[in-house]
């Protein structure tokens, strides 16, 4: 079984968006009715279709990430749009049994809103047995606020650990010219939070934690050696002490970004993603593999068979152990 | 002939250090006579003993970067600092004739001070024969900036382009305690900027402008898939169109960063850098080798030998025309 860790409802219908565009309007947003058949349209042609083509299996599949704005300060909009988008995903996962599991936005704020972030894991977690979630460690969009090694993060990741689900570490869109979302803030938020989580001690206060970071971890395989060396200069701890919390998906878009991935990493860190439908669309013109087409770059890397299913199956199982259920339907 | 484009003078003598705790408690700063044999002594035993372990017969050295603070808002004093650092610089590279090239810290401030910015070009490369200068993309410390392309820059391209020096891209101290500054804030950088460029049409408007990107381009070679597929996505130019005014250097410290960047990237668009003594100092316990030792790594990449002598020779010759000067010193 072939299990995508990262996939994005960037094809909602067109209500979810409108209920969006009067939350930020100032007027009273009620999501029009969306009937189950134009929830099945707005994926069949689309996610499911490529899985299919793929041979993808199963894709862990949450709200569409640049959408999540957690840079709106006002609580109540986060927790009325976190709450329309992860409802929109739960009914896509039943009406496909056996093909997504939810992963939830959180109503997070520059202020944090804490308490409205931990009522939304309860009722999707919970509740409704989403089996994980995105957490934006830079809700501001402008990195106003504070590492994820903060004490005020920590409300947070004791119902993480209470609830056993991992979080995929996600920014939203930039609020700042200079960082393109998709081409540079996405990246740098990778990069920054593993540093964060290198210069602290979080896992030694939450050993059951665990951080997904997506985008291969952005530059963080590429200079494993440089975090190796700042380590041993400042005093840090070594980055192969994190990987028992870390992990890094797969959305890496060429044959040689993955083989280093896998060359860098243990097996057991790398977790298969393609981020479908996300940031790139189409197909590379050389060799007419579409960008996000990571199956046929970990196929290619030469793994031995029980590392290859390690990567696409057994890490995610392992990861996400609330997936099951979701699995067991199908 | 084997050259270094990215060497700092991270050990200059205290009289320095001392000049800008004056500036920065607002007192007049003088700097402190410091004479040759305590220069001398300064780089001895250290970079330049490194240089001949290693076989490295040229740095191209500049002040130290965490240290040009160009966040201090005030353009007297980011001047006097920017004169006293590169002076010191250029008579370190006077005092071991062949050995060292200096490029400029510019007295850049959060506001531009292209004045005086282009003041200190002109004193020290169109005066004192400066091979290069080190353009900072986030003064602020904080990108509270416009992007490289924005059309505030372009005052100091021009200059740039009628003097015929590169810049290196090269931020300075973090003032975000989300990014560590050298684990987070220098490859983030790297990456934003290499997709401010690839977004814009800069180099259509200057066309003898040269880029180059340390630490490997940040993200970049690691996610040179998700920038083709980014490009063909929005409209943007290849980031191939890039390769004739963008280069990168080869401050990545492992084998496997190497390869990659040796992989993805054209041999004409890497250009051998060590950064020493920089962010990372020691060794790796399990090789023995330095961490910096990026020479090490560049010789083990299997490169035909003209494509290493370019990699360490010939695109630091082609890239600073005013090295030539410095070389015939020795």
């Amino acid at each position: 079984m072939i299990i995508d860790v990262h996939g994005h409802y960037t094809t909602a219908p067109p209500p979810l968006q409108a209920f969006r565009d009067a939350q930020l309007a100032g007027q009273p947003a009620r999501l029009a009715a969306i009937s189950d058949d134009e929830l099945r349209a707005s994926v069949e042609g689309k996610q499911l279709a490529i899985m299919d083509r793929r041979g993808v299996d199963v894709t862990i599949f949450s709200p569409k990430a640049s959408a999540m704005e957690h840079h709106v300060p006002d609580p109540a909009i986060a927790e009325g749009w976190a709450r329309a988008s992860n409802d929109l995903v739960y009914r896509v996962c039943t009406l496909f049994p056996g093909r997504f599991a939810p992963v939830a936005q959180l109503p997070q704020t520059p202020a944090g809103n804490v308490t409205g972030v931990v009522a939304e894991l309860r009722r999707t977690v919970g509740e409704l047995g989403f089996v994980g979630v995105n957490l934006n460690p830079d809700p501001s969009g402008t990195w106003a606020g504070q590492p994820l090694t903060d004490a005020a993060w920590f409300g947070l990741y004791e119902v993480l650990e209470e609830l056993d689900v991992p979080a995929m570490v996600h920014v939203s869109t930039a609020c700042n010219p200079n960082f393109h979302t998709l081409g540079a803030h996405y990246l740098n938020a990778d990069t920054s939070v593993f540093c964060q989580l290198l210069e602290g001690d979080l896992f030694a206060r939450f050993p059951r934690l665990r951080f997904v970071i997506p985008h291969g971890g952005g530059a963080v395989p590429f200079h494993w050696g440089r975090y190796r060396g700042l380590s041993m200069r400042n005093g840090w701890q070594e980055p192969a002490a994190l990987l028992a919390n870390v992990f890094f998906d797969t959305c890496v878009y060429h044959q040689a970004g993955i083989d280093l991935m896998l060359e860098v990493l243990p097996v057991d860190n790398v977790v298969f993603a393609s981020e479908m439908l996300g940031a790139v669309r189409g197909a590379d013109p050389a060799t007419g593999v579409d960008w996000d087409d990571t199956l046929t770059y970990v196929r290619a890397a030469g793994l031995a068979p029980e590392a290859f299913d390690q990567v696409v199956s057994g890490n995610a199982q392992r990861l996400y152990p609330g997936l099951s259920r979701w699995l067991e339907v199908g």
